[in-house]
């Protein structure tokens, strides 16, 4: 109370990085994974640094959602992406934090906004990370202001629960390199998957991974998917909201699976699945963490959209991803109508 | 028993990775080293997921020894490498790992074989590392798969003890930069050594430092001796079996040094020792960690293998290590002669 | 006494790292502070060494100083930076160590000297960081030897506590990507900052921060500062004597930002200033760690130093760090010339 300017710097940060050649393809195009992880960092120090603002256990602020996000414009090698972060509402045991990302050519000067995400956190208590911790209040700059944010934390809570249930389904195994080669253009023939060792460097003060790198190896693989399917240069376009139902600890081993669901004239969906296992502790077996829809665009020379080819779809199981992917892929298309015409 | 799908499960592994800038050289090939420590990683994942299937304390599979390994392909940035590893064979205390490397150009669909390597992991106690547990058996196809399996197991028993008295050899100190230039095309012209801090990212669970770590800097070591010696691109054609006879702890300075021994008209053989040092408990000295021989060639524009200018010779010990190098260049030769022959 | 060999070995030491694309700027060359991070690995590891040589506390080498240090010539991708450090003076409480970075090209064999460096090391416990060790003597070749290191030693001292008042001054906020646009050339046109959350990949054994990763992180924000100034390539030309006052810890965020102080014809003095904030921690607020002056030039296509944009100066504050700098600027100036003339 007696320190406003204080509180305020806690509730808000700015963080930057210039993009380096392992950030970007071979054309130069920053990953799309690369931009979420630095958006998770930001989003969990400002979480972390704001919930530590009060007495109790020492906490940090672990990563449980990011809402659905759209990568509007390209970033470059050599560009400073600029990261905002501000906490926009508080619940009892959770924080909203929104993000933007700014792109600057640093020769030319020239900045365009890169992408905007909101992130939720719950602060874990140091002591016990399954504690979690209360959340210091933010002020508000209005009443309409914390009613929106509060409808916005209604609406997270409601979706959190109901992907509880569709995140356990089983994962194929990867396909066999060996294998004979699959006819181009159906689901197994450009499903993928990754394997990554949990290091020291991935993870937390508490020891389990970074949303950020776990987003990170999902956009990986959701960049292989749509590559070995049109065989260009792709880009990722948006994330689906994703929820992270459960941790990873350091030690485990992470297999990231991603296969196409549907595709569109000019993009495709590629469902993505984290499951860990523990290396030493097997007799937990494998556990599925995370999992998300991401959407990818193909891009000619002058990064302009590419039509991508149609999807072959074999069997009931696939039908009905497609379908149920026609119809993200739709409703998402309205609503970006409905709000150019708000917009007008 | 009545987990057959697990048990199997366990017992392999794919893994797979996109090639990035610095993965490669300046022409874009990746290197050996990087090829290296993703086999490593692969069969340390395997291993110690198999290891594990039992009571008993929990244990990491360390690496012992990588047999010869050969690299049949080269792989380029923005490709990707494909990492299979599977169990092929277990005595009491040991097991064997055989690893395939894939390299899968996903924007034309290509695929090639880039490397095939088998591994020696033993494990040892999460509680007491210096505590070697017992390896649950794995079932074979046929008795004779376990008969091959033996022999092998046998073969290289052998082998290890044989290099432990050969590993424990002097190695020479760094040439100053600021001497008078050597004359080309000596040894001591080409010699190189690198340094190393071992920081937490180098490390596996039990702070020692992985297999493929050290394998990654011995190849950028025998990398650079090479290329000093014939100015041109090169890239790693080959390994020599690599014996793991010590351990690396955090907090360790790791002295890698190399130095060609033998040159043919179209290879160098350099040999790589590894030496560490415990900063902090200096009384302890330096000990040979690891010794191995890497064979390099020299390429052109189109990776097409280039003549090598001739080793010159000066004095007894090395006329010694040429001889040595030449008969197991002669070996190597026969050895795929024999085969190609066999395939036939 | 008995072992003159280890003794001398203990107080000198070599490195070598070939330079990779993510170590370099888009046009190929290697940062400064790649080099300064270099450097003072190597510093690290040969004070800590020689630190450990003596009975009582294990202890690691912690970075007090930076001596003014020049770039003397580019270093490359794919060049062989080699960094030699050696102990050249010991207080009771403090050790110096020189270091020399030469660059080496090998397809050419061309070497370079790239820079020269001297910093000052004191021996931390690692059982207990506040207590300082002793540090065993070294031999010098002569007498005049070891009183020169004294004439060192006494004139760092007292620059160490003079700028320690220094330090502790305010650092304005980052601007606001999405204010209007600052008039070009202002020193709030270029003013950048950025944040970065402590991992354990940036730290030592007693889990503080390396001082050359710090340094690493002030000359990309300088850099930064320097690019949005002229709008060219940018490169560090030197970095005034460094004074690491205040250690940073493990999980704290650190904030670095850099302003224009001065420019001349052909060069730009940058000051960057460096705060630590423990995440979880946050009654102890935010504190100044370090700052430095790091000097920058433009370069064209062909590698030779371009004319600098003029610096718009507003306001009294910025005309006495403006003249403080130039001050600094005609000082340089004055010493090298008095140098050349010595040397004549």
């Amino acid at each position: 109370m007696s320190v406003p300017q204080a509180r305020e710097a806690a509730s808000s940060l700015q963080l930057c990085r210039i993009m380096r050649p392992n950030d970007a393809n071979i054309v130069g195009n920053v990953h799309g994974g690369i931009i979420l992880k630095m958006i998770e960092e930001a989003g969990c120090i400002v979480g972390t640094r704001h919930c530590n603002t009060q007495n109790g256990d020492r906490c940090l602020a672990a990563l449980v959602r990011v809402e659905k996000t759209e990568f509007l414009s390209p970033v470059f090698i050599g560009e400073v992406a600029h990261v905002t972060a501000e906490i926009t509402y508080t619940s009892k045991h959770s924080l909203e934090v929104q993000v933007k990302v700014m792109a600057e050519n640093i020769l030319t000067g020239a900045k365009k906004l890169a992408n905007k995400a909101a992130l939720w956190y719950v602060p874990c208590s140091l002591q016990n990370v399954d504690k979690i911790m209360e959340v210091p209040p933010v002020k508000y700059a209005s009443a309409e202001e914390e009613e929106e944010g509060r409808k916005r934390y209604e609406a997270q809570k409601i979706e959190r629960l109901e992907t509880k249930a569709r995140i356990e389904e089983m994962v194929p195994s990867p396909p066999n390199p060996e294998d004979p080669p699959k006819e181009q253009h159906t689901v197994g023939f450009s499903q993928s998957s990754l394997i990554h060792l949990v290091g020291p460097s991935d993870c937390t003060l508490h020891s389990y991974v970074h949303g950020g790198v776990t987003m990170k190896l999902m956009d990986e693989v959701a960049g292989i998917v749509a590559a070995r399917h049109c065989n260009t240069n792709i880009v990722t376009a948006s994330v689906d909201a994703i929820n992270f139902h459960r941790k990873i600890k350091k030690g485990c081993v992470v297999t990231v699976t991603g296969r196409l669901t549907f595709v569109s004239n000019k993009s495709m969906e590629i469902e993505v699945l984290v499951d860990a296992t523990s290396l030493v502790e097997t007799e937990k077996g494998k556990y599925r963490a995370v999992s998300a829809f991401f959407t990818f665009i193909s891009l000619d020379k002058d990064n302009k959209p590419l039509p991508v080819p149609p999807l072959k779809i074999d069997g009931e199981e696939e039908q009905r991803r497609f379908e149920a992917g026609k119809a993200r892929y739709l409703q998402n298309k309205a609503k970006r109508l409905a709000e150019k015409v708000r917009q007008q």
